[in-house]
C-alpha cells in the first residue's frame, strides 16, 4: 500500500465505471451546492442594491424576484427538453456543436470554463468571508482557509464523486431542511396574524436617499440573477448518472430548481413582510439577510446556529458544482482536439484528473492574486451563465428547427427560453459593464483563440504523422550497431551480445579523454582486453567481431563526437541505419541516482533529440542488486 | 549565444586546461584571502579573551602572539617540505593517503571538508557583520547579503578561477598594501620617540578584573589559533599553479605565510604600545582592533577609509580560498570512490562543478539555518585546519622514515611541525571544547561513517559488474520485436520498418480500452487497415508480416499489461530475448510538452524500470516540424 494508494485509493479499472455512477440523492449535494448556496447571495445582492429607496425599497423586492423566479422556471423546462434531447451529454458544448457550430459552441465553452474558474474562487472566498464574519479570530487567516478548502475539494474529487459524497450531503441536506423549514413556519406566521411579531426585529431601514429609477430596478434584476449560475451542472454531468439516468437527472434538476425558487419566493415574501433590509457589509454589525430572517423566525436558539453552520458549509463548497462540471467540459473540448489530450484522460479513479488540476489550480491562482477576497470577481461571474443558456437555448431552438413541425411546441418553449435568457443577458451585460463585466467580454474571445491554436497544432500534428498508405520496404539491410562501452564488464558485455542478435555489423564505441586533462586513460589496456575478451572468442565462432572505437571527447560531452560519428556513418552508407545501444543500471533507490552520473540517460535525451531521423536509441537496461541476473 | 554561454563562458576544451592555470600573482589573492582576513580576527580573538586582565593583559599579547607567529613559522617550513615531496598535490589528503593509509587519509579529509564549509558560512558572515556595524541601514538585510555573497563567489568560481582573478586580486592587494604601510608606519613612529602620540588615542582600557591564569592564556593561544587556518590552500591547489609550479607555489606560500605573519606580529607590538585592547562587541560604539590601530596611526582620514573598505571586502571574499580548495579535495576523494563520481568530472569550464555546488549549497544552509549569524560556529573552526595540519605533518614524518637516513633533517623539521601543531590542537580542544569543539569531534566520524559507505557501494558495484571474462554467445537468435502502435501513421511505419531491420519476429502491439470507459475503439477498422497496409505488402515480398496484437488495458496503464506479455513470450521461448519498439515525437518547445500525453516516455521509464534482465528497450524519435524526414 504506498501513498498515492492511501491518499486517492486504489486504482479502478474500466469496468467498474458503473459502481461510480450516483443517482439522485448524491447527485443533489454534488450538483446542487452552488444553485442552493446562490440563494443565499442573489436575494441579497438584489436587497444591497435597493438600499437606497430605503422601506420603499421592499415594494420592489417581489417584483424584481418574481422576474428571476420566472426565468428560472423557463429555464427549468427548456432545460428538462435538453436532457431528453441529449439524454447522453446536454452540455451548452455539444448541444452548440451540434446545431450551430464550430465558434458558438468555443464561445460556450470558453464562457463556461470561465464561470467554472470564478465560481470555485468566488464560491470558497464568499463562504470563508462569511466564516471570518461568523468567527472574527480566524480573520487573519483568510488566504490559507481559501486554499485548504480548494485542497480538500480537490483531493475529494480526486477520489471521485462516490466517495466524495457524504462531505457534500450532509450540509447540503441541512441547509435545504433548515431554511425551507424555517420558511415554511414564517409563512405560516404571516397567514394567521395581519402584522406578525418578529422572534427578534430586524435593525430598521434607513431613510430613502432616493427614488427608484429604471437603471436601479435593473441593476437589482442584474444582482440577483447571480442566483441562477449552477443551473447548467446538471445538463453538463449527465455522464455521472446511474440507470434509469433520465429519472435521475430529471428528480435532481427538479430539486434542485424548486428548492431554489421556494428559497428565493420565500426569502422575498419574509424580507418584504418583516421590512428586512440589506445592511452595508462594511459597517459594523452587518448582518446578512438570510441571518435577520432566521433571527425574526426563530430568534438566536440552536436552530439558528445549526442554520447558519449548514449555510457556511454550502457556500464553502459551493466549489463542488465546478469540480463536477468542468473536468467534464474540458474532457469532451480535449477530445474533439481544443484542449490537450490529457485532460480527455480518466486518471486512476476514472475522473478527469488533469481538469480537476487545472480547475484547482487556475482558482488558487485567482485567490492568491486577490487574497482570498475576490468580491470584485462577483459582477465578472453571471455573464458567462447566461451566455451559456442563452447559447444552449439557441441551440436547442435551431434543433427543434431541423426536425419537423410536430416539434412547434418543444421549439416554442426553446425560443422562449433563448429570447428571456438573451434579454436577463443583454440587461446584466448594461448593468455591470463598468463594474466589470467588460473583463468576461476580453477574456473569453482569448479563451477561443487559445482553443483554436491548440486544434490547429493537433490538426498540423496530424497532417505531419498522416496515414503513409501501404507499406514499402526498399532495404531492411541490418542497421549499425553502436555500443556505448565504458569498459568491458558485464553490462556491456549484455549489451554487445545483444547487438549481435540484431545486426552482424557491430561497433563498440569508447570515449577517452572524457574525465578532463591530466586523466591516465588506460587506451592500451582496453585494446587488448578487446582483443582476447570479445574479438577473437568472435572470430572463433566465424563471425564478424565488433571493433572496438575509441573516440575523444575533449569537451567532455558524449552526445557531440557521438552524432558526428553518425554524421559520417549516415554519409558513408545511406541506405544504411544506425542504432545506438547504451547500458544503462537502473536506480531504484534515490540515493543511487546521486552515487551515478547518469551520463547514460543525459546521452539518450540528447540523441533522441538531436539525432538524425534514421536514428534509433536503444537502453540495455542492468537492474542493480535486483537478482542473481543472467549474463545475456 | 544561449543563457549558460553568457553566465558561466563558453565550454572549454581539455586542453585550454593550461591557459587557465594561474601564477604567484593570481594565486595569493585566489588561495590567500582566508589567510589574510584571518590576521584581523586573529588578534581580536586573542585580544578579546584577554579582556579581563585589563591594561596588564597588554604584557601577555606578545608572547601568545609571539607562540602562533612561531608556529606559523614551524608550519611554513615543513609545508615547503610537503610542496617538494608532492609537487603534483601535496594536500593531507594525499600525503596521509600514501604514507599513513585509508583511515588517517579519511579523518583528513573530513576535517578538511567540514572546514571548509564552515569557512565560507563563518567568513561570509563576519563580512557582513563588520560591514553592517560599518552602514548600520544594511542591518535587516544580514542574511540575503550574506547568500548574496556566496552566490557571486559561486559564480565567479564555476567561470573558472582565471576570470575571478580581478574581483578578489584588488581587495587583497589593496589590503596588504595598506595594512603592512600602516603598521611599518607606525613601528617607524614607535623607533623615533619614546612614548609615542596617538593619532587618536584608543578608548580606555577596562581595569583588571582577574589575575593571568594557565587556562585564560591558553584560552587565549586557542583563540588567537584561527588566524592559521588557510594555510593548507597553496598544498592542496597544486593543480592551478602553472610552469615553474614550484616557483609559484613557494612563491605564493611565502607571501601569504611572511603577510601574515608581519601583521600580527606588526597589531600585536602596536596594540601594547598604544595600549589598544578589544572591545565588547555587544557594547554601543564598538569598534574592532583592526579599526582602532588605524585611527591610532592614520586618524580619520581618507586613508582610514579605503583600508577599512579593502578589510572589508576580504572578510567578505575569504569564502574564495574554500572555493579553491574544496573542488579540488572533493575530486581526489571520489576519484578514490569515496564520493559521487560526479565530485571528479570537470564542468564546461574545466572546474569541478558539483563540488563548488556543494559548498555553496551547504554553506547557504548553514547560513540560512542561523540567520546569517555564525558566530557560535568561529570554536568549531580552528579544529578541522589544526588536525589537517597534524596528520598531513605526521605523514611526512612517516614519508621521510621510509626513505633514507639522508633525510634526517627534513623528518626532524616534519616532526617538529607535526608536534608543535598536535600540541595546539591540543590545546584549542582542551580551551574550546565545551564552546562548540565537541561538534566537530561528532560531525569528523559521521562524515568519514559516509565516505566509507560510498565507497563500499562503488566497491559492491564493481563486484557485481565485475569483468564476465571472455565473451560467450550460446544463441545469437534475433529477438521478439513489439513495436507499440497507436494507429497506423508515419510514426509507427518508421518503426516497423526498423523493427523489420533487426528482425523477421515483428509483433505491432496496439493497445485498446486505454481511454476509459464509454470509448469508442474502431478495432475493427484498425485490423482491416493493418492487413491492407501491412501484412499483404510484405507477405507480398515473401517475409513473414508483422503480426498486430490488441491488448486491453482497462487499468489505462500500458506498462502492466506489456509486461505480462513480455513475461509470456520469455515463457514460451527462454532462449529468446524480447525488445520493445517505442516510437515517439520529440519536443522541442515547452508548450509540446503541455500537448502531448508523453506516454512514450512514461512507458519507456517504467519498462527499463520494471523489465526482466533480457528486456531491451528502443526508442524510435521522430522530430516535429524540423525536416521533411524521409519516411525510414
Amino acid at each position: 500500500m504506498n501513498l498515492s494508494t492511501l491518499v486517492f485509493g486504489r486504482r479502478l479499472a474500466n469496468r467498474e465505471y458503473e459502481d461510480k455512477k450516483i443517482g439522485w440523492i448524491e447527485a443533489v449535494p454534488a450538483m446542487g451546492l452552488d444553485g442552493l448556496g446562490s440563494s443565499s447571495y442573489g436575494p441579497e445582492a438584489t436587497l444591497t442594491v435597493l438600499i437606497p429607496l430605503g422601506a420603499f425599497g421592499l415594494v420592489y423586492i417581489g417584483p424584481v424576484i418574481g422576474c428571476i423566479v420566472a426565468l428560472l422556471a423557463i429555464l427549468y423546462f427548456s432545460y428538462r427538453q435538453t436532457l431528453a434531447a441529449y439524454p447522453t451529454n446536454g452540455g451548452a458544448y455539444v448541444v452548440a456543436k451540434e446545431n450551430l457550430g464550430e465558434y458558438p459552441s468555443l464561445l460556450a465553452a470558453a464562457a463556461l470554463m470561465i464561470d467554472y474558474v470564478l465560481n470555485v474562487a468566488v464560491g470558497v472566498s464568499a463562504g470563508v468571508g462569511a466564516l471570518v464574519s461568523a468567527i472574527p479570530s480566524f480573520h487573519p487567516y483568510i488566504l490559507p482557509l481559501c486554499l485548504v478548502i480548494v485542497f480538500v475539494v480537490m483531493l475529494a474529487n480526486l477520489r471521485g464523486t462516490g466517495e466524495a459524497g457524504w462531505l457534500f450531503a450532509l450540509p447540503a441536506y441541512l441547509f435545504i431542511i433548515c431554511f425551507l423549514g424555517a420558511i415554511a413556519y414564517g409563512l405560516v406566521g404571516l397567514g394567521l396574524g395581519d402584522k406578525p411579531t418578529p422572534a427578534i426585529a430586524p435593525p430598521p431601514l434607513h431613510p430613502a436617499a432616493q427614488g427608484a429609477t429604471l437603471w436601479l430596478l435593473m441593476h437589482a434584476f442584474a444582482s440577483g440573477c447571480t442566483a441562477m449560475t449552477g443551473v447548467e451542472a446538471v445538463s453538463n454531468g449527465m455522464g455521472s448518472f446511474r440507470q434509469p439516468v433520465m429519472r435521475n437527472a430529471y428528480l435532481t434538476l427538479t430539486i434542485i430548481v424548486v428548492v431554489l425558487g421556494l428559497l428565493l419566493g420565500g426569502v422575498a415574501t419574509i424580507a418584504s413582510a418583516y421590512e428586512i433590509g440589506a445592511m452595508d457589509q462594511t459597517k459594523e454589525g452587518y448582518q446578512s439577510v438570510l441571518s435577520q430572517l432566521l433571527a425574526v423566525i426563530a430568534g438566536h436558539g440552536a436552530f439558528y446556529y445549526i442554520a447558519m453552520a449548514s449555510l457556511l458549509s454550502v457556500l464553502c463548497l459551493s466549489a463542488n458544482t465546478s469540480f463536477v462540471g468542468f473536468p467534464r467540459l474540458c474532457q469532451m473540448v480535449a477530445a474533439d482536439g481544443y484542449l490537450p489530450k490529457a485532460f480527455a484522460q480518466p486518471g486512476r479513479r476514472l475522473v478527469f484528473t488533469v481538469g480537476i488540476l487545472f480547475l484547482s489550480g487556475s482558482a488558487a491562482l485567482l485567490l492568491i492574486t486577490f487574497g482570498g477576497i475576490t468580491d470584485n470577481l462577483i459582477p465578472l461571474f453571471a455573464i458567462g451563465a447566461f451566455l451559456t443558456f442563452t447559447i444552449s437555448q439557441a441551440g436547442m431552438t435551431q434543433h427543434w428547427r431541423r426536425r419537423s413541425r410536430r416539434f412547434g411546441a418543444k421549439l416554442t418553449m426553446n425560443a422562449v427560453g433563448a429570447a428571456s435568457t438573451g434579454a436577463a443577458l443583454v440587461i446584466i451585460l448594461i448593468a455591470k459593464f463598468a463594474e466589470g463585466a467588460w473583463i468576461t467580454l476580453v477574456a473569453v474571445p482569448v479563451a477561443i483563440a487559445v482553443l483554436k491554436m491548440i486544434k490547429s497544432y493537433y490538426i498540423s500534428l496530424q497532417r505531419e504523422l498522416r496515414k503513409p498508405g501501404p507499406i514499402t520496404l526498399e532495404d531492411i539491410e541490418p542497421p549499425t550497431v553502436l555500443v556505448i562501452t565504458e569498459a568491458w564488464n558485464r553490462l556491456s558485455e549484455r549489451a554487445i551480445k545483444f547487438a549481435l542478435t540484431i545486426s552482424p555489423d557491430v561497433v563498440a564505441v569508447h570515449f577517452i579523454r572524457l574525465g578532463g586533462p591530466d586523466r591516465e586513460e588506460g587506451e592500451k589496456a582496453l585494446r587488448e582486453e578487446w582483443r582476447v575478451e570479445v574479438e577473437e572468442p568472435i572470430a572463433a565462432l566465424g563471425l564478424r567481431p565488433p571493433r572496438l572505437m575509441l573516440i575523444p571527447a575533449p569537451y567532455r560531452q558524449l552526445h557531440e563526437p557521438l552524432l558526428r560519428l553518425i554524421e559520417k556513418l549516415d554519409a558513408d552508407s545511406p541506405e544504411k541505419r544506425v542504432a545506438v545501444l547504451i547500458p544503462e543500471t537502473v536506480k531504484d533507490r534515490w540515493w543511487q541516482k546521486l552515487l551515478h552520473m547518469n551520463r547514460a540517460g543525459r546521452l539518450r535525451t540528447k540523441l533522441v533529440k538531436l539525432g538524425g531521423p534514421r536514428l534509433t536509441v536503444a537502453t540495455v537496461p542492468w537492474r542493480l542488486y535486483r537478482e542473481e541476473q543472467p549474463a545475456g
